[in-house]
């Protein structure tokens, strides 16, 4: 239950700004995050992490020497947007590159993915890498979808280590992938997290049983069964990890390991050890020997009430950038000798990437008309975002209506702005596009700026834009979301609208209708196909883990692009 | 909600079990808690702090270099014994003397005093100061009566860094009790804390209400109010903090302050940082310089839902104390170089202080009737501990009925043990009055350790116990609990039934008449003093703080004393 708080939606704004204010020694705000209080190194490649608030200390409580240069940090449970992670970067980077890490989840992964090439344009050398160490979202022959949890410590502490080391960009990148590949966490859950101003949790277990297997947004769990005692629960969580050991280690008995026992949230550190008691016990029987293993909060989602045991195996590599010192607010080990602090103002870019306006008298009357659908786009998200809420609650986190809310909010008031100062229709949404990324987050964030950006580069800033050019837009928009989420259709997401409207729209066009009747066409087939992923079991994303419970509801995603396609299409009839 | 246990009542050594093998290279584990587990520096001055067990990190997480040399930590909520806080003492202590250090609860009062007195006797030099840093506990003009909460880690911390910098046990006592004055605390709580195996909270506070002022052991506090803003509820502690500067503090502009805002269990960090945030601002607004704030969960209650602030006004003395490196499980600052871990086995001594065996044979008679008035009294308490525990829980913490059964159980093994072994009646109940302490901990089983002591001393190893040497020890048993617990007739205590009990068994005996009927008579008079407390308000100890609720229900202390001198009095009749 989350109690202390303001207004909700500043929530996570208003958390780094406390933690920030607390911790002047080790971090400074810059737009979009966290970066080191000390003084740079030259050269040493800076790395990144992040992700969506509500995890502490997981991602601003692990910035400081020895880990972490900066840490990027979205809304709750919302990835950050590639400009803000890129914010971060650009006022960490000390010339010898990036490397952005974060756990594997659609939202991260576009995000990161696109700060990333940013960053590269920037002439700033980037890579990125996601964790997969939680064993219960995916078989180990499918180890690459797993989600991150908090075998994101263990991963970010060697690459954070290597770079301290002045190993180059590659190797940090080599590092942080050999740490990842040795590194395998599991949990389980008693209760879900409530979010601020929200009045129930996320997910609920029975008094009385446990949930199996869980992921760091509130996802319930891949099984259940009754509360263990805390022996069991360790008896379980051990043999769990000691059944899948990682390539190169073909017995327990003589490794040696980084140990995390992670609390979730709401379970005392006192329980932690009683667990822990167990585990120290049953790793030595196993004969493996535990090195300076952490007890406590560490990648938390709330006030969830759960554990996961993660173990790393160690080897040469990776024991000395394990047991190596560190200084951070959350998470220090060993000897750090005082470091001078930065004095200057940070040093970040949040340039835009538009063009100057340069627009057409033609391009402007179209960018009128498409402001006039960001405006009707807006009004039926709002209108419909309770209800979107509630369909993503079926098997993912239910923030898919505030997310859509917060973007198009945002996509329609920059819009506004740029229209006003005479901007053409790419100018206005490209503009548009940026501001949803930003302020939604999110995988939905993410894919509408891509979808904006590709209408934006077809209709141009001098053009008159046709049919064709919009049709061509859509396609562009279609082709974008799919490369970038990696869903085809039939995945149970908003590309199996997304297809049929953009293949519909381009055959109406084709056959020579005007653009308002063949949106319609297009705008009836997305209903079609949005009322028909109700009938599908999602392959991917949040919802996969518990996919069984979204059949008979349509996928969020889906159904919000049918309602927008629909009520656009009022925009579209053209003016004199 | 406690889930991860095994049994109830081994959680708390299971925890400190699982914590000490998480942190080897800080502590090891003695009998009756923890020690640094870094080579001791000759001649300095060890500081011991302690109290109950599910507040961590207090205590045993604040070992290590530049904080506490050693912790003793009882049961749950229970002041440990002096026997425990005796042994961590003489494992931590290297030749400088022992501070021990705690807060200002009576049982931790009572145990820890005694353990001065036993350091004192092995030749160990060793004083005493109880923190009291709550506001909500006690007006200012007896502030020496407040409870000692989160303001517990400046005083510590103070006194621990003058250890380190080698000056004498008088200093260092010095310096504890200066930071003390001039450290000040004030807390809300929304929701009680859940001990393992409880299926429900020590209190609760209806769902959108705060209870105003709280202790660490589920006290309620003092008021109610409704839940507030994060920023609402900032400026009430801030504000309640600067209404009570100490002495030589004029106002607060142009001061320093050390400040913690400490979570109590389940508040989550991100919650405590939008606290923070405003918490800052209105410091830096009334002119005060925060130093090295620390924002975590420092002092809890296990999983109480509440927060408390903490401010340490600063000088050229106290300043350099709280800014000295430490370095300990759960509290780091600073660059601590790495020191040698101790390797050879804990130095301490758990010897009893029983004489040698030299019983007489009517002594070991008084013994057998002695053990058959032990079992008698274990036999009521088992059967009235669930009553004595739903009495004690209507203004205290619930826990009288466990403690007594806890305390009687082990004194009766104990004495049984001896009685084999030929004791006579003083070793027997000296014996069965150190087990009692040692196992119940608390305030009942200090003063309980007390009484039994106070009988074996009268009655001796050699003579034949009289009617008038019983009755004797009975007032000597009056007059040490008296003593040590501070409390007096009509102070809602189990002194007003001790002290009538008393009076009566010596006037009966005086006036000529048996053991038998006199214990009788004195038996009904302590029944109706038991009754007549329920008409009082206790005047010190826990539950002083709701003191209206008690009223209508007796003391429990009062009552299982009236309740045991009845069951006992079966045991008296002489033998043949």
């Amino acid at each position: 239950m989350t109690r202390l708080y303001n207004d909700p939606a500043a929530f996570a704004d208003e958390a780094l700004e406390g933690f920030a204010a607390a911790h002047r020694r080790w971090v400074r705000p810059v737009p979009g995050g966290v970066v080191r209080a000390t003084a740079k190194t030259p050269g040493q490649v800076a790395v990144v992490i992040g992700g969506g608030s509500g995890h502490y200390p997981a991602f601003s409580g692990l910035v400081g020497q020895g880990l972490a240069h900066g840490a990027a940090v979205g809304n709750v449970f919302a990835s950050p947007s590639a400009q803000q992670i890129r914010n971060v970067a650009r006022a960490a980077e000390s010339g010898g590159g990036v490397l952005l890490l974060y756990g594997n989840y659609a939202g991260d992964v576009l995000h990161f993915g696109q700060a990333a090439e940013r960053l590269t344009a920037d002439g700033v050398p980037a890579r990125t890498f996601a964790v997969t160490d939680d064993l219960s979202s995916a078989a180990a022959d499918e180890a690459h979808k797993r989600r991150g949890i908090a075998g994101d410590l263990p991963v970010f502490k060697a690459a954070s280590a290597a770079a301290e080391q002045g190993r180059t960009l590659d190797e940090v990148a080599d590092v942080a992938a050999y740490a990842n590949a040795r590194t395998r966490s599991f949990g389980i859950a008693f209760s879900g997290c409530t979010l601020p101003g929200a009045d129930h949790p996320l997910f609920s277990v029975p008094e009385d049983r446990m949930a199996v297997g869980l992921g760091i947004h509130g996802e319930p769990g891949i099984g259940e069964a009754a509360v263990p005692t805390a022996d069991e629960a360790a008896e379980l969580l051990v043999s769990a990890l000691l059944k899948e050991l990682p390539d190169g280690v073909t017995a327990p008995a003589g490794q040696r390991a980084a140990v995390v026992l992670n609390g979730l949230g709401s379970v005392k550190y006192e329980e932690l050890f009683v667990v822990y008691r167990r585990v120290d016990r049953l790793l030595a029987e196993a004969g493996v020997q535990t090195v300076d293993p952490e007890v406590g909060e560490l990648v938390t989602s709330f006030d969830m009430a759960g554990i996961s045991l993660t173990l790393t195996w160690l080897d040469d590599t990776l024991e000395p950038l394990w047991t190596a010192p560190a200084d951070t607010p959350a998470y220090r080990k060993g000897d750090v000798p005082a470091a001078a602090l930065v004095t200057e103002e940070p040093v970040y870019e949040a340039e835009r990437d538009a063009e100057p306006y340069r627009a057409s008298e033609e391009s402007r009357r179209a960018a009128a008309t498409a402001l006039d659908a960001l405006r009707l786009l807006k009004e039926t998200v709002d209108t419909h975002a309770d209800e979107l809420g509630r369909i993503d609650a079926v098997a993912g986190d239910g923030d898919h209506g505030i997310g859509m809310q917060r973007g198009s909010g945002a996509a329609y008031v920059a819009a506004r702005e740029a229209c006003e100062s005479g901007a053409g229709a790419r100018t206005l949404l490209t503009t548009a596009g940026d501001a949803w990324a930003d302020k939604a987050g999110g995988t939905s964030g993410a894919l509408w700026g891509i979808i904006l950006r590709a209408l934006a580069d077809a209709l141009g800033d001098t053009e008159q834009p046709t049919p064709a050019t919009v049709a061509h837009g859509v396609r562009q928009a279609s082709d974008g979301v799919r490369r970038a989420g990696g869903a085809e259709v039939g995945d149970k997401t908003m590309v199996d609208v997304l297809v049929p409207f953009a293949d519909t729209l381009g055959q109406q066009v084709a056959g020579g209708a005007g653009l308002v009747p063949a949106w319609a066409a297009a705008a009836d087939a997305a209903e079609q196909a949005a009322r028909a992923t109700a009938d599908l079991l999602p392959r991917m994303g949040r919802a996969r883990p518990h996919a069984e419970k979204s059949l008979g509801t349509p996928d969020a995603g889906a159904h919000s692009l049918a309602l927008i396609v629909r009520a656009v299409h009022g925009a579209l009839t053209p003016r004199p």
